[in-house]
């Protein structure tokens, strides 16, 4: 397999601000970094704690920065170097912005060795519905679907 | 089973919210509340086009906004009401959050019939990496680990 020169280069930068992230106590081990031809588009660090916020992962936070750089709710084109294992949240996130690839250091189960709920979580995803552990109750189907036919009807919407 | 008074009323709002962001062309026909001791600490709708945000998603933006009302990165006793069953994404930032339970009307399938991916997303992560659509590339896990080393050894961390 021939290797990108420029693949441990931003691997290795993701990997430098997850060390500082802990360093600075801005919150968990994690940095990511979205690339677009070659170039750094915008670096993320895990803000969960510093910013009360349990969506500041470092993916989240690099993509929301690298679509508001890039205009666009999509990142085309675009990689994605994470010093660790998307948990499922921040897969779901690369789901719907889909970049072109993501690499990634650590694993779900290094993760999890030092206490975070990156492999718990993708278990409980697997769980029908009722075995959850947090409840999931549902409830007024008929109801809610009124808004996909609003949807359906909308001559001008802008699907994603 | 005993039915909560309050249910209805605030699901139903959710489900006003989500028809109402259609017709504003705010976004997806989705909307969430998140709900503390019956009374509701925030709403969100779908911004995903509006703001160039492929994770501003109802339940991300609900929960956002109610950790900073709370000012806390838990929603410990709160309940969250979203008009349709949550994606990966939001199901991850749901376990990442911890609120009691999650109230929802429509289902992934529903979603999947008016073109949005949530069921294909759930298959997805199912999956093996190595057999995902969007490529995940695995480098540079011993110099990753560096930061894990580095987070156990922080004596004044905040763990979440």
């Amino acid at each position: 397999m021939k290797t990108d020169p420029n693949l441990n280069h931003f691997m290795f930068e993701a990997i430098e601000l997850s060390i500082r992230n802990v360093k600075e106590g801005k919150g968990g081990p994690f940095a990511a970094i979205v690339v677009k031809d070659g170039r750094v588009i915008s670096r993320g660090t895990n803000l969960v704690t510093s910013t009360s916020d349990p969506t500041a992962h470092a993916e989240i936070v690099a993509i929301r920065e690298a679509c508001k750089v890039l205009k666009s709710f999509q990142l085309v084109g675009c990689e994605l170097y994470t010093s660790c294992e998307p948990c499922p949240m921040c897969m779901g996130a690369i789901y719907w912005a889909r970049p072109a690839r993501v690499y990634f250091g650590s694993t779900r189960k290094d993760a999890a060795k030092i206490g975070f709920d990156d492999s718990f979580i993708y278990n409980e995803l697997t769980k029908s519905i009722s075995r959850r552990k947090i409840p999931l109750i549902q409830c007024m189907r008929e109801e809610a679907l009124a808004a996909f036919r609003e949807w359906q009807q909308k001559d001008d919407k802008i699907s994603y």
